[in-house]
C-alpha cells in the first residue's frame, strides 16, 4: 500500500487558520490522497526542530516531500520550518512583506493577537450570543426574541441548531430556532410568538431525501422517518414559508459554515470577526 | 475625524479563511486603525465587478488604498479583483502555482471543495459531536460519559460551555461538561460519576477577578458573583484538580479557539477538518 503524501499544517499559535487555508488548497488536487497533521504552538526554536524532524522523517517514511503550510511570526523559528524536505509555504512570510510596504511600516512581530483573546468587550459579546443561542434553541423560549438577530425556522433535523451555534460562536450573532411542527404545518402559518419577528426570520430546508436519511439514524423505522412524512413534511414547510413570505435556504447539500455565511450574508447582518 | 483605512475579505465562498487571515495578519500594525468588510460569494465576473467598484470607492471615501485579502478560484473574476486600486493579496493566487509545481499537476480549479459539505460521513460525524455536547452541557446527564472524547470540569463561568461547543462544531470532538459546585469543593473531589473516566476528565480554571467580573455582569450583588466568593472556589477547584491529578488551564487570557486548541492537543486527541 503506497503512502498518503503527508501535509503539515505548522504555526506559532492555534494553527486554525494555516489548517483551513492549506486544506481548501489540498482539494483542488483531488488525484492526490493526503494525510494531514496539525502541529500548533510552534513558538520557540526547540519546538520548530521538533516539529523539522517529525516533517523530515515523514519525508523519509512515505517516499514524497511533504507539504507544509505555515505561519510563522519569528524569523528564528520559521528559518527552521524553512530548512524541511518539503514544499513550505508560509503565510506570514508571503503576505507581510507587502503589507509591511503598503503600510509604510514595520509589523509588530508579536505572537497571539489573533482571535481578540484579549479584547474583554468582544469575548463578552461573543460569549452573550452564545448563551442567547443556547437558551433559544429549539423553540424551547418565547421570551426575548426582541433581542435575537436572526430567527430561524424549519422542520425537525433540516439543521437549525448547529446553523444557530455556527452563527453566535463564529459571528457574535444571537439566533434563536423554531422548529415547524405538524400543528404549524397543518395550520399553515409559523408559530405564532414569531409574528411580530416575522422581518428577521428566515428558514432552512432540505431535500426529503437527504431528511430521511439523518433522521432513519436517529429514529429508524419511525413515522417521523419514513421517506413519505419527509415528503409531505418538507413540502409543507416550503408551502407555508412561501406562502408566508420567510426567505429559507436549501441546506441540503452546504456545509454549516455556508448555511451560516450565506444567511448572515442575505439577512444584511454585520459579521463580526474574533 | 480620517477615515479609518478600508480591509476587504473577498471570497468566492464564505470568505471565512481569508477573513481569519487578513485580520490576523492586519494585528501585526496596531498603529493602523481598519474598517474590515467581507464579500462572499463573488463567483461570477459581474460579482467581481460590484465588489471591486465598492473597493474602488472606498479609495475615493477614505484616500487611502484599501488593502484586499481574496481567494478566488476562477481566474477571469480574480482578474476583476486584481484591478482595484488597492494592495491585493490572493491567497489561491499566490500558493497555487507552487503547490502545482511540487505535486506535478494542474489544480482542478473548482470551487466549494472547502468544509467538506459534500462528505456525508464527515457532516454525520460532525453533527453528531454537536448533538452530544448540547446534550452533555452542564452536567445535566451521566449517561455514555464512555462515548465522551474529553470531559471538561471547572467552576460556574470558567468557559466550559463554549470550549466544548467549538470543540464539537470545528474538530467533531464529543465534549461532556460538568461543573465543580460548593458540594464537589468541600468534599474535595471530582463528580463521582467521572471517576470511571478520570483519564478524559480536564480542568479549566480561572482569576478569580475575572471570575468576578464575568458572573457579576450575570448576577450581580449576589454571594455567588463576590470576590471573596470566586476567590474561595477558584482556590478549592484548583486544590481538588492537583490532588485528583486533574491537569488544568488558565482560560482567563485564553480565546475560546485557544483554549480548545491547547486541552485537544494536551490529550493527544485528533483535530478533524471541516
Amino acid at each position: 500500500m503506497p503512502h498518503k503524501r503527508r501535509v503539515y499544517f505548522i504555526s506559532d499559535r492555534t494553527g486554525l487558520t494555516v489548517e483551513a487555508l492549506g486544506s481548501s488548497l489540498i482539494t483542488q488536487f483531488d488525484i492526490v490522497e493526503f494525510q494531514r497533521i496539525t502541529l500548533p504552538f510552534i513558538d520557540t526554536v526547540d519546538k520548530a526542530r521538533e516539529a523539522l524532524a517529525e516533517v523530515n522523517q515523514a519525508h523519509i517514511d512515505t517516499g514524497q516531500r511533504p507539504l507544509v503550510f505555515s505561519s510563522i511570526v519569528d524569523d528564528a523559528v520559521r528559518a527552521e520550518i524553512n530548512k524541511a524536505n518539503g514544499l513550505v509555504l508560509d503565510v506570514f512570510e508571503r503576505f507581510i512583506v507587502p503589507l509591511e510596504s503598503e503600510l509604510g511600516q514595520k509589523s509588530l512581530h508579536l505572537l497571539g493577537k489573533s482571535h481578540s483573546a484579549g479584547n474583554v468587550k468582544d469575548y463578552n459579546h461573543r460569549i452573550e450570543a452564545i448563551n442567547y443561542t443556547l437558551s433559544h434553541d429549539d423553540g424551547v423560549t418565547h421570551r426575548a426574541l426582541d433581542e435575537a438577530d436572526i430567527i430561524l425556522v424549519g422542520v425537525s433535523r433540516s439543521g437549525k441548531t448547529p446553523t444557530c451555534l455556527y452563527m453566535a460562536m463564529q459571528f457574535g450573532i444571537k439566533a434563536a430556532n423554531y422548529p415547524l411542527i405538524p400543528e404549524d404545518l397543518e395550520a399553515n402559518r409559523i408559530p405564532p410568538s414569531l409574528l411580530p419577528h416575522k422581518a428577521k426570520v428566515w428558514g432552512l430546508s432540505i431535500t426529503p431525501d437527504r431528511l430521511h436519511q439523518i433522521r432513519k439514524e436517529r429514529r429508524p423505522d419511525s413515522t417521523y422517518a419514513a421517506l413519505d412524512n419527509c415528503r409531505y413534511e418538507v413540502a409543507a414547510a416550503e408551502k407555508l414559508m412561501r406562502q408566508t413570505g420567510i426567505p429559507f435556504l436549501d441546506s441540503t447539500t452546504k456545509s454549516i459554515e455556508e448555511i451560516a455565511t450565506h444567511m448572515l450574508h442575505e439577512a444584511h447582518l454585520v459579521r463580526r470577526v474574533y
